[in-house]
Order: C-alpha cells, then sequence, then structure tokens
C-alpha cells in the first residue's frame, strides 16, 4: 500500500487527510498537538469573546474512523531522503528521553508538508520578547489573560492612567489587526457596562499601527475607508505611515521618536515560515523562508514530496510568479490538491497543475461591522457583511459540535454580553500575583 | 454605610453577596481567581466532557451591574484585628512588587470568610507531588492533558501494556471517587470507539481505591451497592478496604504491599481546610483544620466576622455536635444565613441561628446511570437518577448562558460524543515532548 505521511493538521493538513480517506493509500497525519485551531477565530479567544475549546477541534475526531487514516501526536525531527523516512518523537514524558527522538520512523511513498507559519518580528529590538503574537491557541489564552489582568489591575487603586496600564498597542494594519483592534474596543465598552469596572473608560487608549496609508491592503479603496472610519468611530487611534522601532516591557517606541507608554504590544505584524520545518526539509526557500514549490506543489527535486499552504511558497496559477496569500482557502485547496496528485499517482491517473480559486477575503470590525470582498469585486459592508462573514466561518468550522457551541456562545454574546469567557484560567493565582514580571503569562 | 468584605467567591462567597445585593451595606468581594469554579462538574473537565469554560463564571458577571458591590482580584495577606482591616494584595504584575503585599487596606465592619478546602493527602508519601488532586480548574485541566496523553502515548509504538501507562488509578470512594473512575471509564470506551486509538482496550485499568467496605459512605447501602455494581460492569477494578501507602511517578503501593504500576494517580481522598487561611484568621480551629463557629457561624471573640462553607466547621443545628458535611449546598445556605445575620445587624432585626436543610445527595457514575437520595430516604437510581442529576446541575450552574452551553455540550455528548472537547490545550507541544517528568503538568 502506498504510504503518505502528512505533516501538520492545519488547514492544509486535514484537506488531504479527508480527501485521502477511503483512497487505496495508507495515511499518517502527524502534529505537535493534538487538536487542529480555526486560526481565523484565534482574535475572539484572546479578546474573551470565545472559549479556548471553540476554535479547538481534536484531530482524532475528524480523522478517527477513517480506517486508511492514523493520527500520531508528536515532532517531526528530520527526513531520511535516502530511506524514505519521516524521523518522528512521539509523546513519552517518562522513561528514557534521550532514545526518544528519532526513535519512531514514518515510512513514506509520498509526504505532504504543511508545517503552517509562525509571527514574523522583522528583528524589530524586544519585539519577539514582549509583544504579543497570536498564531497559536496558547497565544490566544495568554493575550486573553493578560487583557484581563491589565483590567483588574486598571480596577485596583494601585493603576494609574499615565502609566499605559489601560494602553493597548496593535501592530499590523491586516485583517487580524483590524479584527483585534476592534474586539479590543469591543471588550473595553462591555466590561465598562457589564463587568463593574471602576476605572475611567477614557483612560483607556487603543492604538492601531501600520507602515502603509491604509488599512487592509488587500482590499477595496472603499473597504479600506469604510474599516478606518469604523474603528476610529470606536475610539480605536490609528498610527498609519508609522512603524515600531522598539518594543519594551512598558513601551513602544515608533520610528519617528514618539514613545507610547504600554503594556499590551499586540503583534499582527505578519508572518513568516517556520523556519526549523524548512531546514528539517532542507529544500530550496524563497528570500521571505517560503519553501519552493513547481505549479504541481512538489518541492525541487522530489516529485512525491508536496508543500501546502502557509509553509509553500505557491505560485497562484501555472507558471505565475506570482504567490498565493497566505490565506485559510488557499491552505485548503492546496491541500487537496496535493492528496489528488498523489492519489492519481497511485491510480495512474493524469496529474495537473494547481489552480488557486479566489473565493474572496473577509475581515470584521466588530459587531454588526465587517467586510467581505468577493468575486468580481462584490463588496458587502456593515451588517450584510458581518452576516456574510459570521455564516462563513460557522461553515467552516470543523465539525458540527463546534459549530453549534460557537453559535450558541456568539449568538448569545451577541443579544446580550453577560457572560462572555472572560476567566482568567492557567495562571496560577499565586504566580500571577506575587511574581513580577509574570512568567506565567 | 456598613462595610462588608467576603473572602472567597465559591458557592458560600457568591450566595453571601447575592443576599447583599442591594441591601444598606457596601460589599467587597476578594478572590485569588477572577471565576467562580463550579466544583461539582470539575471531573467532567477533567475526563474530557465538558471545556473550562463550561465550570467558570466570571465573578464580574454575577455581580458587576450590582451597585453595592466591588469585586477585587488578589490575595488576603492578612487581618488587622485593631483596625478592621483586611489586608490584600492587589493585581499588580509590575512596578514595584515589594510594596504590593498588603498595600491595599480593606476596612470590614463585618467579614464572611469562604475560603474553602484544598486536597488532604493525609500524609501518604508521594501523594502531594504525585498523584493528582481534583479541587481547582487547574487541577482538572492538567489532568485531562495527563490523561490524554497517556492515551496518545500508548497508542504509539513505544508504549507497552506492561508499564502501567494504561492505569489509572482513583483514591477514594466517594462522589468525586466514584463520578472519576465512572467518567474514565466512559472516556476509554468512547475513545477506542470514535478516536482511531490503535493500543487495545483491554490493557487499560481502571481501579479504585477505599479504605472502607463500601462505596459512598453517606449513601444507604443499596445506594452503595448499585455504584459498586454499575462501576464493575464499566470495568473498574475496586479495591475496598485497602488503603495507599505509597505514591511514587510509576506505581502505588497498597498497605497490603500490593503494588499498582500506574503513571496517573487521582486523589479524590479528602479535604482539608486551606490551611494559610485559617492561620491567617487565627482564630480557634477544630482538630481536622476547620474554623470553630457558634450556631451563628460567627468564630469565637468576634460578633461580626463569619466563616462559611468548608472553611467551617458548622454544627447542623443548634446546640448540635454533629457538623454539617462538606457539600455546596452547605456553602450556599450558610453564605446566605451570614448575609442574612449581617443585614439583621444593621437593620436592628432578631439574628437567629443557622440551621441546615439537608435536601439530599447526589452522584454520577457515567450516562444514564446515577443516584440521588433525596429527603425522607427517596432514592432514584439509573436514568431517573441521571435525569435527576443532570436537572440539579444544570439549575444550579451559575447563570444562564453557562446553564445554555452545559447543555449543549452534555446534550450532544450523549447522543453523539463524536467531539468532546478532548484537546491538550495549555501545554507547550515541545516541552511536553522533549522533557521527561512534564514540569508542564
Amino acid at each position: 500500500m502506498h504510504r503518505v505521511v502528512i505533516i501538520g493538521a492545519g488547514f492544509g493538513g486535514l484537506a488531504a487527510a479527508r480527501t485521502l480517506a477511503g483512497k487505496p493509500v495508507e495515511v499518517t497525519l502527524v502534529d505537535q498537538r493534538n487538536f487542529h485551531t480555526f486560526l481565523p477565530l484565534l482574535y475572539e479567544v484572546a479578546t474573551a469573546g470565545l472559549d479556548p475549546g471553540d476554535v479547538a477541534y481534536p484531530v482524532r475526531a475528524v480523522i478517527g474512523r477513517v480506517a486508511n487514516t492514523h493520527f500520531r501526536l508528536g515532532t517531526v525531527t528530520g527526513i531520511d531522503w535516502k530511506e524514505q523516512l519521516v524521523c518522528f518523537a512521539g509523546v513519552d514524558d517518562g522513561h528514557d528521553a534521550t532514545s526518544a527522538r528519532c526513535a519512531d520512523d514514518l515510512p513514506f511513498d509520498s509526504l505532504i508538508v504543511g508545517t503552517g507559519a509562525i509571527a514574523n518580528f522583522f528583528g524589530v529590538p524586544g519585539a519577539a520578547d514582549y509583544a504579543h503574537p497570536l498564531y497559536t491557541l496558547d497565544d490566544a489564552r495568554h493575550l486573553r489573560n493578560h487583557i484581563l489582568l491589565r483590567l483588574e489591575e486598571a480596577d485596583s487603586a494601585r493603576a494609574h492612567a499615565s502609566d499605559g496600564t489601560l494602553n493597548f498597542v496593535i501592530v499590523g494594519g491586516g485583517p487580524t489587526g483590524v479584527e483585534v483592534s476592534g474586539a479590543v474596543a469591543e471588550l473595553l465598552d462591555m466590561s465598562m457596562e457589564r463587568d463593574g469596572f471602576r476605572f475611567d473608560r477614557s483612560m483607556a487608549r487603543i492604538v492601531l499601527i501600520d507602515g502603509l496609508d491604509h488599512l487592509l491592503d488587500p482590499f477595496k479603496r472603499s473597504a479600506q475607508n469604510y474599516a478606518a472610519a469604523t474603528l476610529m468611530r470606536r475610539t480605536v487611534d490609528l498610527r498609519l505611515g508609522a512603524r515600531v522601532s522598539r518594543v519594551s516591557p512598558s513601551e513602544v517606541e515608533l520610528n519617528d521618536g514618539t514613545v507610547i507608554l504600554t503594556r499590551t504590544v499586540i503583534w499582527a505584524g505578519g508572518v513568516t515560515v517556520n523556519g526549523s520545518a524548512a531546514s528539517t526539509l532542507g529544500t530550496p526557500t524563497t528570500a521571505s523562508g517560503q519553501l519552493v514549490v513547481d505549479s504541481d506543489l512538489t518541492v525541487p527535486g522530489h516529485k512525491n514530496v508536496f508543500a501546502i499552504g502557509d509553509a509553500a511558497a505557491i505560485p497562484s496559477a501555472p507558471g505565475s510568479d506570482h504567490t498565493c496569500p497566505q490565506l485559510a482557502q488557499v491552505a485548503i485547496q492546496s491541500g487537496r490538491h496535493a492528496a489528488g496528485q498523489i492519489v492519481a499517482l497511485v491510480t495512474g491517473e493524469v496529474p495537473a497543475p494547481f489552480r488557486y480559486r479566489d473565493k474572496g477575503i473577509m475581515a470584521t470590525i466588530g459587531r454588526r461591522a465587517a467586510i467581505a470582498q468577493l468575486r468580481h469585486g462584490l463588496l458587502l459592508r456593515g451588517t450584510t457583511g458581518w452576516l456574510a462573514w459570521f455564516g462563513l466561518h460557522l461553515v467552516y468550522l470543523v465539525g458540527y459540535r463546534n459549530r453549534l457551541t460557537v453559535f450558541v456562545n456568539w449568538t448569545w454574546r451577541y443579544l446580550n454580553w453577560t457572560s462572555g469567557p472572560r476567566v482568567i484560567v492557567g495562571i496560577d493565582p499565586d504566580t500571577a500575583i506575587k511574581s513580577p514580571g509574570s512568567p506565567s503569562e
């Protein structure tokens, strides 16, 4: 039986695994986590709109009953190209850790690499240490705890308006930055209204920074203007054409010398490729670090190895120099295509090059305000945009149960907001209070 | 205005705060966490039946809109009896940690102490270090991650039946021990059926240990027998009349010399009073460490200081030597009573002694099996008992939104179980895999 190993259970890897279900191949899907993370909604977890469990879906719940597919939790430590083996360290918290590395060989006839992306701090001093990225579920949990603790701190007599406790700086005006900014504003409003905080809402500042002179670069100008106007109406302070030059635990500095006091810098400044994955693979990468792939998604020199999703620089059409954006849709479509190529290989069908079908882009700016830029330039915004965004995300959430929970949570929040999941979990209370510098965060 | 400080937002503290809402007093409610934990359902979180957010309810969502009540997140560090101050360290992860302690004084005219209980390891060697207690939300999260990682480990080629990876030992045959045992059995069954694990279910052993010759001591014999028979049918191995004499990372030893290989010891062996709370207060305690209270719930020597819930040795009736059990109902009723006493004090009404109204006891043994022992000896069991248990817990869950989410989760799980919240969250994947001994757990 033709053996396929898929590295990564993101949108791409899961789409590939689902495409290969029941096909005449034997699939092993590996990931460092036992769950798929629905990345487009991470910002909702970070701003206490959703619970972590709402955006995390157990991989085994997706493929557990598929006979030709097996999941393995662990880390890929290398590739043995000669023997065609993925070198793998599975779960073993115990007995002989030294021999655990590379203890498990996963032989493959075809390999799909969907290792995704990580936050790109662009070498800004202090950013990697003090800014909060938003690319994993743990990132989102930590950020949520951090924000909620700042509100509690501001509520106590010990906090002062002047020390930046209630200043929230978001770096990056793409969809994530816009969504986080809007959601933080909403969290503040609702907290003031419902949660009995005794600080002055006008003490709080939300600052969104981007180096370009507009937000949401890939959107049309009218959508960009709508987003900017909506954010400003929600008290978000826009700093366009500005760049962050330094981040410290208590402030950020911009390239024009402006210093903003803040203890919360949210980094939505862009993503880069998981470097260790690329170096493990050892195939060519682009200047930005993405894996180079041919039009059929194979990596140079290995016609049985496919790179998909954020990890790969995927030509948007055969022969095009233009590469696909780093979107869930690209990951899903490329994952399906790679899986289809493998089936073609096995069954002797004719392989085909990958061609991205653009289904549009979306961003939300809070309740009742979102923009959806669909094909043929159709633009939805305001409540219509929000409903489109809401519906699409519900449909795409992996698995029915999560969709239902998210629906209940959201609908309830939308109608009431009395009790969002605004709990600070996973911080030892003693640690959170006794240890300055908060290693627990 | 008469100032009331309530320490602890458990069942008792929250009931007291609610009773005082709108009354002619000024209330400050303090807790180390910003959420109330619905303790009776913690075992569901530990066994991946519910998400942590389902059993955690933000305190501010309960009292945020009550004008005469303020919540403070932080730690009580002492009581100044002379000045009638609660010494308090609020949230401040930053600037001057040394001065943070006792920085905030909370003056009180009346004080309610509801600091709850902690796990009692009874001095068993190794228990405090290696057994998993189940008394906080973090306990439950850690235990869930630990159990799910054991299943992943067993699924890998590196795990062997003989090393105890799939042995789960539960210490204590009270409601918590019985509930955890049943839920672990259920988790194993469902994981095998739905999640594509490739180990042999018969390799797994669940052992429930209790020093008495029966389970569920306060229940009637017929209920005890029903629970025992149900657990045995669900493959739980009962070791009654046995005591644990030692716990290590890889095994437990019983007092008869039996050694059981296991990496998962769940400690449901009993609770004791949070010692630091009692020593902070400095008033008399019983031999078991509970705060001594008079029949009106005041502590000796302080007619304006009340102790409630698990923290106090509450006479079940005025003058009785018999003390109330450590149950949510006792905490709620005593919290309400203490608050009522304070209102009586302020408004010049006649105070009254506390009298516990027993509403019955319950325990579940899994889906469709529970026992409910109501007043007048009425006993419900099986599906009827389960429905009674389910309904009561839904009604008592604090707040409507949680009730709804829990209802959706549970109902869905009950009907399907395809996708319980079986995600391993809050463990850095690298740490989980690279570091033997798992500090992350």
